[in-house]
């Protein structure tokens, strides 16, 4: 499966990309996190946050299907009085197949604006792949990465935005989830500056083998990286960390105590 | 504290990088999975193997009270029948601080020899540095890395035996777990060819920035680096990862089942 990623200014209109992607024959299409907002807006996030369901879903959902595009986007999410940081993967025919809520929430940027996420493994079965949801911070915790490959994700999709000097989360971090935990990891970021932020671009697309499939500058730019179930199959063969793992010795990672400062 | 990584070949005597270390005031010598006796060497392990008190372990304390600096190692080490593949560290004075078994067993290459160790966190505090000892496979493990930061690890000792094509693992995964885990990590790796090995150096001393302090090529090396206290508090501070865990989304992690083929 041919997929894209979308990496560009904080806000900006998806339609050229999900034009663009299918034309290149993509079948799935990645923006990243707050795409349809910005996500350093401040209190235009409960303003601008959308149910799941609402206006902005229906209008990618036009866009899916008119383009025959499956679309993951990042989006501010209203559920009553809360506002999560959420994305949602749209299907080829406009459904709306899955919707994450972001778990662990990156200082006050995310903190003073939103209700953390619940559920740590969101997937839905695309086209014979299982597709995970993960935001931003969240993929810097390898416990979460990995409870996506224990449940079968095959490729995980993190938008993100991620702000320099945090380079290193790009660079190494997600490769090192693609390896670590054997899965397709891409990642979707934004470029520029959004008031005193400046985004590091350098979204990628990371097979399991660790492999760089593709990596953007900090520049605008559509990736496309193909998915292969069969490569992940061989590569998981080789590589055969989840069953090396020996969960009887991790159980201190689920106790709630047990930080040091 | 100064900590020296010896990279060099599979089987070398340890003098003269002790030697070497202590003159240019290091105060911690970390040699290779398997220093004293080389890794790949089949059905010379269960022969060459000693008890953690045994001859090599005198040897060493003995150049380590000469010289006046703490040496962890790699060896085989015997305990009745079983053989391990295991790390020791000796402190300054030539006392045995600490001893870890290698958990995680890689192929055959380690199966058809050792036992793997049950003890997943093996610590002792060094001159204010609480040091933590895992090796080679292991630390591909995040939740390994995780659980010696949870238990207060500064600085993890991680002897190595990595050939290639495995070099994503130095390049990539050891900066990784330093970052995500908040800790130092030194990993210390061989050169040259053992039977149809070839090992791939690259040995290295991360901080828990994520910031690469000595990185060796493919050749014999004797790195020094600093592990500094102050600086471990403040990335920590900065870098907020082992406070925003959320250990009640991990459960998965600890169950024995999960693995999907």
């Amino acid at each position: 499966m041919l997929v894209a990623v979308h990496q560009g200014p904080a806000k900006g209109d998806l339609t050229v990309s999900i034009v663009r992607a299918a034309a290149a024959g993509a079948e799935l299409l990645l923006f990243p996190e707050m795409a349809t907002t910005g996500y350093h807006i401040g209190a235009d996030i409960p303003r601008l946050a959308e149910p799941a369901d609402g206006a902005t879903a229906l209008a990618v959902a036009g866009l899916a299907r008119e383009h025959g595009i499956a679309v993951a986007y990042g989006y501010p999410e209203r559920d009553g009085d809360a506002v999560f940081n959420a994305v949602q993967l749209i299907g080829h025919g406009g459904d709306r197949l899955a919707n994450y809520r972001k778990t662990h929430l990156f200082g006050a940027l995310d903190r003073d604006w939103f209700t953390p996420g619940e559920h740590a493994v969101v997937q839905v079965e695309l086209r014979g792949i299982r597709v995970g949801l993960l935001i931003c911070y969240d993929v810097e915790f390898p416990e979460l990465v990995r409870a996506h490959a224990l449940a079968g994700t095959d490729l995980l999709l993190t938008p993100t935005a991620l702000m320099t000097p945090y380079e290193v989360v790009a660079d190494t971090l997600v490769p090192a989830r693609a390896y670590e935990s054997q899965l397709y990891l891409a990642y979707a970021n934004h470029t520029g500056r959004e008031r005193e932020l400046r985004y590091c671009g350098r979204s990628c697309v990371i097979a399991p083998t660790g492999q760089v499939l593709a990596r953007a500058g900090e520049d605008e730019q559509l990736l496309l990286a193909d998915v292969d179930v069969d490569l992940l199959r061989a590569s998981r063969a080789a590589n055969t960390h989840l069953a090396d793992r020996r969960p009887e010795l991790y159980r201190d990672l689920v106790t709630p105590e047990g930080v040091t400062a």
